[in-house]
């Protein structure tokens, strides 16, 4: 039988994965927030740095997943907190990725100093949104919110709406300025970036209800998911 | 101690699992070729099955993870089984990543259906060679091949390349006739898909050198990964 001793210790270790996941959420929160103030405000010295970071994303992405392996070893744990494990390696992943899309941003704004960047609106009402979803995201695991979750995943529709107004404004300048087509390819990549960041906050939150309920919602409609989610409380 | 039989059927598992991760990669595989055959030959009809047919990864994705969790409670495995049963966790996000990305090519399919689509030439080499690497892939982490997952790393850079040489090419059209850059910028979305399919038949091979040999080369040079490797033996 496990001691008390051993219960307090395995409930550290836990704890201590939960805080590296959400310090490497930090992380990346701070990258996409620093990618498009380097691209709205042309901070190339910022572009740069923010690119050179990426490295500490993916070196505690590294650790996490080691820390992960070390507890299933050790504890094997099970139910609710082998659901966290598989959680966190799955959440780990997502937010790693967004680290990269971070660093394409970074890149693209760097490729992008001496253009006029427009649509400025439409860019900066994604990133607002999106940044907004990836930190609530963030929050819900931190806190096993499941309502929170639920509202990350009935927002990305908004995000989606956002992308395609903004790319399809993007496309008049390009017609307008066909001599600037590739820059503005650039800022559609850019806003293309945004909105995969946002799909991976959304992944998060199927992982923090997973975690919580033992609900796989993953591939089920976001509706169908609130009302099975309803039928339980 | 286990008996002979909880050994026996621990493999069994191990391998029941292994030939569904592999089942789902045999999904992946065959929507990405029908999803440029449905591009290139224009059928319509094979584009919409194939976006059909995402439902059955989607499902496929989500019992691999169900039986990986139940592996996990009941037999806490260690060391390489360990290894493989993180790996199959990380590469079936991978999968089902690459067969979102396959029905992506099918919508874009679908909307190109009365343009001329050039570079035809572009566009097929890297069709063929992006298959080719998903199937390597797929071939190493089947046999346990170290040197088959290196070779496939090895040769993402002639993807990246690829896609850059088909992208200028098709900014050249856009540029002849603007009144088409909406259709050209589906037809570098294509490539951008193929390019990320690409890459994440790299992710799955790092995962199958974890897998046998324990190292993380995630974020390592490939050529320093290489050396590593090398050294061991």
């Amino acid at each position: 039988m496990p001691t008390a001793h051993t219960v307090k210790r395995f409930d550290d270790e836990l704890n201590g994965l939960k805080s590296q996941v959400l310090a490497l959420g930090g992380l990346v929160e701070k990258a996409i927030a620093n990618s498009m103030k380097a691209l709205l405000t042309r901070d190339m010295e910022l572009a740069r740095l923010t690119i050179n970071r990426d490295r500490a994303i993916n070196a505690l992405e590294v650790q996490c997943d080691e820390l992960t392996r070390r507890i299933l070893v050790l504890r094997q744990p099970a139910a609710g907190d082998l659901r966290f494990i598989i959680s966190a390696i799955k959440v780990v992943t997502d937010l790693e990725r967004m680290g990269d899309l971070a660093a394409h941003i970074c890149k693209n704004a760097i490729k992008l100093e001496e253009m006029p960047i427009r649509p400025k609106a439409g860019l900066l009402g994604m990133s607002e949104l999106v940044q907004q979803q990836v930190s609530r995201a963030l929050d819900a695991m931190a806190r096993g919110d499941i309502d929170l979750a639920m509202e990350v995943l009935a927002k990305d529709a908004a995000i989606d709406e956002l992308y395609h107004g903004t790319y399809r404004e993007i496309l008049t300048y390009m017609l307008e300025s066909p001599s600037q087509i590739s820059p503005y390819i650039m800022l559609s990549n850019v806003a293309k970036n945004l909105e995969r960041i946002g799909d991976h906050a959304t992944n998060i939150c199927e992982m923090v209800i997973y975690m919580i309920r033992g609900h796989d919602i993953r591939h089920v409609d976001h509706e169908a998911a609130a009302a099975l989610l309803r039928g339980e409380e």
